[in-house]
């Protein structure tokens, strides 16, 4: 089940570094890819960075629409997060091809990728330098939710190794969220 | 043993979304702190991100030298990198305080901290408004070292957990990088 996450404490979802989905629409577009460069940039308001490249058809849709959704896929989605990082969104709808599913954000017009474990809807802060030069966008997070059966109470807490996040490495591979520890 | 990391290929000692020590070094001076909020920018030149606050050292001595390294540490060091995530380097030597060990950088004048598994020294992008605005510091990556028990030929390969790279949660509690797999 869905819970809202906090927006001050939304930096937590991505403070360990998974890889993320980025969901995007535009005139009655939309298209997913992968990105492994995406992090938290500040806490309240909460605004987070993403590396868009500008062959992406998600860049044209970012462009277009200035919102975007940071989804944080898990181990079960693996394959499909490989094949929306590989393939591009110019001339075919990637949901389809990949079977992902896309439901509505909460406060953005962007969709959200189904199943995946927490959700980061995002408007973009214009900084046009770092976008051209950069190919690096800032978005404030508006809204933040995720999965209730792996993080509560401020906190990740993975037990089914199939709802783990994902931590790219390179040619099809992954780390998956290894164990918690405290020192 | 440390062996060289090709330029080109360094941002995947990153990718995974590991937490890192940046340390670094002016006029005699010198420091270390953790940070969560780092991640490659871009493969060829190889650039890196790193959120570096305001009421830091490290913010001083980077703004003061233009460079800095992210030296990546592991399972065994996780106790000194809360510590050195907690602490200011206003007014003391977190080398000192912490027991990491200093090590001379390759190319820059910063130290790097002995007993990480990789490294990767930057010189500065100026880029003031960034700085200003978000504390985001870009660096040029111009060398690369791994510890070849772990990484060689372009990929990680944890065995030993004490040589796990670590993914920071908050209040002193981390996720070691977990199971390798391929889709």
């Amino acid at each position: 089940m869905l819970a809202d996450v906090e927006l001050a404490k939304s930096y937590r979802l991505l403070n360990h570094g998974p890889t993320v989905l980025v969901s995007s629409a535009a005139g009655g577009r939309r298209n997913v890819m992968a990105a492994a460069w995406a992090m938290p940039l500040d806490f309240d308001p909460p605004k987070v960075l993403v590396v868009v490249d500008k062959s992406t058809y998600t860049r044209e849709l970012i462009e277009a629409s200035g919102e975007f959704v940071l989804n944080i896929p898990c181990r079960a989605q693996a394959a499909q997060v490989v094949q929306v990082g590989s393939e591009s969104g110019h001339g075919q709808d990637k949901f389809a091809s990949s079977g992902l599913k896309p439901m509505p954000g909460l406060k953005v017009g962007a969709p959200r990728v189904a199943g995946c474990i927490a959700y980061l809807e995002c408007r973009v802060v214009q900084e046009p330098h770092n976008q051209q030069q950069y190919d690096l966008f800032i978005g404030e997070v508006v809204a933040a939710q995720a999965d209730s059966e792996v993080y509560s109470d401020g906190r990740w807490h993975f037990a089914d190794d199939a709802k783990r996040s994902l931590h790219y490495i390179a040619g099809g591979a992954f780390f998956a969220t290894g164990e918690a520890f405290s020192v």
